[in-house]
């Protein structure tokens, strides 16, 4: 439905709506659209994105205008980072004549990495989202996956030779005191965990991080606290979850480890 | 990683652990389990799962004991019902001497329906999920997803024949003040939306399900609102969400309502 | 929709299409139903499925008749095995009229396995499709997924301690030559990996795991050989097809090789 | 594993094997990396797709040299278009020492539409695949994914008012005699369904779709058969499959129908 307002008479969506009851969030949802992101080493990242797009709806309207979520997307895709996504915010409350907005945008963010040993490069893919929401203030909270392996303590300790080991996922989800660069992020969950993953990695390279890994055995509950510490200490950072999901390499199902901070009765 | 307690002494989990940070959640995800569920009919319905177990972690500890959830699990899997659950988290919190248990339970669910001209039988399947937790107290909440048809009133309104309608979903979660089955709640999705939908219809179905809809043209507004009325007025529910989602026949893109009641500032 | 025969002169699927198109295939797609399914413990595992099925459709005719296949699937759904549905694709064949019926039926199928060293139970579950047309002949296709545990050789050749593992997934399908148990194809893969996977270790079990992989590493290509090798060797299987994929514990990518056989140019 | 080819003496991977089976496929698979791809207005597009690279494997070696997929991968990312990729391919046997080289690149690809009443304009995302493999001679086959608006003729027809219709899915394999657009294909596909499906749609572009559907009804046969006639006809494809698949309004499950040409016993 596109919920236009070119003629207020004839508006379906702008009939009264008895019933007294507010929707929360209503909009567009997974549309799929080419975006700029910011880039610490300067410049623009393009990549393609999942956006979906909500305004609250006064409990006396019927319905909302859905066009209009798509003509603003259309107006600021070049650029969506947290800089920008506050005003984008503004302008959803103002065209959509609504009290709250919410925008959620998820997307590959590409780094180029060089292999430990032999220094080849090559592309590492992290998904991201970025969800910001104006209910009173502009709230934004940022989330990224970063693959990782991870080696088991117990299995290293028990065995006489070599640990099971799998590829492992650390989901970051933090909002800001002040502006704080993906690439950070990214950057401090790699280095805490058993040992970070290449898309390249040479004869030289392999050995590296298989010697690195089995030097740095690391359960899921682990590598949870090793990030947790040190997004704790970061200054840039209000609020924090971390999530450890491992492809354990010995049964079909994962291991998982999750904690936030600050929450009620932790520090 | 198994973590077993059979000798405490080389138990690499029950090492102690100086960082001082309590891990919220641990424990194993997406195990794919066979499980029955109590049916309103009378008996037990068997279906497959995918589940979720998981503990807090003291701050003083390295790990947990994950192979002591699916020890669990294959004890308790021939009855997972909101009556039985709670009983499960507390032996999680026994066997695993933690403070808190969580449990997600995510399965499709059947249920016989009769097409509404002909009679025809056909089972419809709806995805649920049950998630416990014991933290100072039992919470259950219930989800379950009621697939509808949505037909489009503006588009009704504007154009001379016919009118835009597609598939939609329905998301409730509830929490409950006293049982309740899962198959009145889904009957009650079903009767709030422009026509609810079946596996098997004759001509004569066909015929009744398309002019039902005609009928009863409802926004993703229309149909969050009408379910929340019913859900609000009943007196065992303590909590709801309603999320609607309808993959709009017109657009690649979909529209989607969501609130939950209570809430801060609405009632 | 429907497409019901209940009154000839009205059907519109009956009316006449003039352009000469035979449709390849028409019918259900993704229908969630319950199934039986056969062990060779003996009996009948209850499982839950996504079923397709689908005929031919000769030019003159211009739609088929959707509600007769969850009619038949309605009662035929207790037993879903190879040996009973050659006889469901002959009554898709009859009910609707048709030349070719297919039906393909993807379910996990649950095995009971003993950890290897304690002999601790737990159940497994194993992604499973029987795929299955009749076109002047019946031809069956059995596909199972296998996950295992594959261990690199090259990473143990070069590292001074320790070896980068994985959890990988073997798919064999298969033809048959004679009725062969779904189990037997699952021990087959089993046996030839760096290690089988299972649901509940011990500690003692995980030493086993952690010893046996590190004893049998393979690469994505030995795996395959390996499976070839025992399959080829199978009177029972008249042609198969072997894919593996590891999920790479260095790299956010997988490995995969694929064979099959019998093929043009090779034995 | 890398299986890099510094030094050969050492190579895990080019030791001998000695059981005589051929690798069909053996690779990299699902990585994600950032592409470019021509347009038929001009330029190229920047888009992010998900690539896999498999070369075939000689029965005398223990494995392939994974590492080199990559570095080949980050060379060509730039242009990845029918006419680039048989390039690629030859590079991949040269690089990997193959006699067969396979590719496969998966990307949603963005095309600006203006709604049909209106000119408003809005992106709309189409998925696409390149296979390309190089056995003998090259072969490309393209395939892309097309959202429709479908509606019901024999629901028109019996019902007093309206007609059920929903979101519908075309799926366009071809092989080309000369390059032909992917551009062109999507025209040809939204001009053969009830009515193709866009972004942003106004008040008076809502009236015009669903006017127009209720003008086009069409089942998945129809469909099938108008795209199959169209392509036919289309003197710059050699081979072509349509599949269309409609998320029903009126059921939980999908409507499916498929052909392919030329085929054995069909013209």
């Amino acid at each position: 439905m596109t919920r236009d307002y070119a003629t207020p008479t004839m508006d379906v969506q702008n009939q009264p709506d008895n019933r007294k009851i507010e929707i929360d969030k209503v909009g567009i949802k997974d549309i799929q659209y080419p975006i700029g992101v910011l880039e610490r080493s300067g410049g623009t990242q393009r990549t393609v994105a999942k956006v979906s797009m909500f305004v609250n709806l006064h409990h006396k309207f019927k319905g909302t205008h859905m066009s209009r979520f798509i003509e603003l997307l259309n107006e600021h895709c070049q650029d969506m980072s947290t800089t920008t996504i506050p005003g984008l915010l503004l302008e959803m409350r103002k065209r959509l004549e609504a009290r709250d907005a919410h925008i959620e945008v998820s997307f590959p963010f590409f780094i180029l990495k060089r292999a430990p040993a032999s220094g080849a490069e090559g592309l590492m893919s992290y998904d991201c989202t970025i969800r910001g929401f104006w209910a009173n203030e502009v709230v934004l909270e940022i989330e990224v996956t970063v693959p990782i392996t991870a080696l088991c303590p117990c299995s290293k300790a028990i065995s006489d030779q070599g640990a099971h080991n799998q590829r492992g996922t650390v989901t970051v989800q933090y909002r800001q005191n002040r502006f704080v660069w993906i690439e950070d992020i990214i950057e401090i969950v790699e280095a805490e965990a058993s040992c970070d993953v290449y898309s390249v990695l040479k004869r030289e390279d392999e050995k590296f991080v298989t010697e690195k890994a089995y030097a740095n055995p690391m359960f899921v509950e682990d590598v949870a606290r090793s990030v947790a510490q040190r997004l704790r200490a970061h200054e840039g950072i209000a609020w924090f979850s971390v999530e450890v999901e491992n492809q354990e390499s010995i049964h079909a199902h994962n291991a998982y480890a999750y904690l936030e901070r600050p929450s009620e009765n932790k520090h």
